[in-house]
């Protein structure tokens, strides 16, 4: 079977990142990056995004090796690439972001390739909801639509927000976020109610506790993939997004609830690799029996 | 095969507790009540403790009436019981401890009965690791010696709960107090790091987001059973133990990974029914084809 192709809109950034394990200034990064270089492992995928001019033309190579398509990212001349700085204290699951450039971000309207338009699989990364719903209208007709989101968009643009949330076939979400969503603190409440906000299926990314499938009226529930040291857990989430829908491209799979769960075990399987390094590094240097090798440990940790 | 018995010292105690969902006063709740009782589906269980003049007869007629033996717990004439209370905010996770009245504990000197002497399975609830030891120092030769502690022990006396972690076998302890005890945020290595301790088996419970085990080089890691309406934490890490050395002693397992894994999600499926009422109710009424039942949910929901 040939994979669908995936398009995602997302931030290509460089993030300067400090934890207990170190620090790292203006490396590669932003949800697109991230999400694209996991997806890749399984399916094609079709990039779009915005940078400035300071945005280095090995970071566009990098992607294109993988063969993943970034003529959907516009560069602006003059402008500047979104930079995001964040600090992760001795608990590693939330990030304390110290400033947020939004930079080309700011004017950005998105505009898809017409190759872009007849892909089969959407993800809308972590931006504006007014801009993810601007390139979902420009995918004629996708099998299935996926969406993040942050706090910062549930208190400022709940609204345009919930108007996305009705078009989007699953919602892939923090726990913290997903309590903010819904007002109710706990997860597997807060799973059942999104539900009735739109998307037929939820996962709630937990970090190192896992995360929860919820899709007809049935749970689906795993921890992560147990890592001694994680070294900065950025980009985690946009990996496990990766591997969620990269599986579901790769074998042509909708909302039947045993392709979601193959896909929330690949998702949690990518971002274990993530978080044991600084930025996309891992991710660049992974190969697939590497993955295969994981998928067989992580059974044994959970089989009883 | 007859069950061997288990011999527990812990608190005896009226808890007042409010939580988002209610609050009850002085209601009846301890360690050792909430581990016998869960304990008590699986094996004979012999209870050391400590009460006040106060304590209601009723609350010793209920565990008799589940065959657990209560020769071994001191009235203290003129005393008043334990009493513990606590308040849980928005995040069930953490309890806020507003009043710890130690009362009868404060001057209490363990005597176990003769017939608890030869008690195959010991589980040293969380009380001061000095009472913890004296009661292990009563049992002849035990098959497999288990222990609890919390913040204030690991604080206060360190020392003493250094000594007593290299007499036990297994130490249940929550996450937080795990990375308190070893200094290390990440649970994952804290486990590592507390078989280097002494315990041959560690047992780290994370709430909602469910345990990991570690042993012999190994690790078992599972979530919570999902509640969707938490309506107190309270007890849920002691019947917890309750299931967890109830199924090695129903089985006459020691340190057999295969034993600890069952031993471990039985815990789990016992603390999940106490966090659907206050206090001691739901075990009180548990019956075991409940259990059995949510036997088959849990595996479902984490099988893939």
């Amino acid at each position: 079977m040939s994979s669908s192709s995936i398009v995602v809109v997302g931030s290509l950034a460089y993030d300067s990142i400090s934890t207990p394990k170190g620090a790292v200034d203006k490396t590669l990064g932003g949800s697109a990056n991230y999400f694209s270089l996991s997806a890749s492992h399984f399916a094609p995928v079709k990039v779009v995004g915005v940078v400035g001019e300071d945005y280095n033309e090995e970071d566009f190579d990098m992607l294109k090796q993988k063969s993943i398509d970034v003529d959907g990212v516009q560069r602006v001349s003059g402008g500047e690439t979104f930079h995001w700085k964040g600090e992760y204290k001795k608990d590693m699951n939330e990030a304390i972001t110290l400033a947020t450039e939004l930079n080309v971000f700011e004017s950005f309207d998105p505009q898809l390739p017409e190759n872009y338009k007849n892909s089969e699989y959407v993800f809308l990364a972590n931006i504006d909801p007014v801009l993810q719903e601007k390139v979902l209208e420009q995918v004629q007709s996708p099998r299935l639509v996926c969406c993040d989101t942050m706090n910062f968009w549930i208190s400022s643009k709940k609204e345009d927000l919930k108007r996305v949330l009705k078009k989007v076939d699953v919602l892939l979400i923090n726990e913290g976020e997903a309590t903010q969503l819904t007002e109710d603190s706990n997860a597997i409440a807060a799973a059942k109610t999104i539900t009735e906000m739109g998307p037929k299926a939820v996962v709630i990314k937990r970090g190192e506790y896992g995360f929860v499938l919820y899709s007809e009226n049935k749970y689906f529930i795993l921890p992560a993939f147990p890592i001694a040291e994680v070294v900065d857990p950025t980009g985690a989430g946009d990996t496990f997004a990766g591997g969620f829908i990269g599986h579901l491209a790769k074998v042509g799979g909708q909302l039947e609830f045993d392709s979601l769960k193959q896909a929330c075990v690949h998702g949690c399987l990518m971002a274990s690799f993530t978080v044991e390094g600084f930025g996309v590094e891992p991710q660049k240097n992974l190969d697939w029996t590497k993955v295969e090798k994981r998928l067989e440990e992580y059974k044994t940790t959970i089989s009883f």
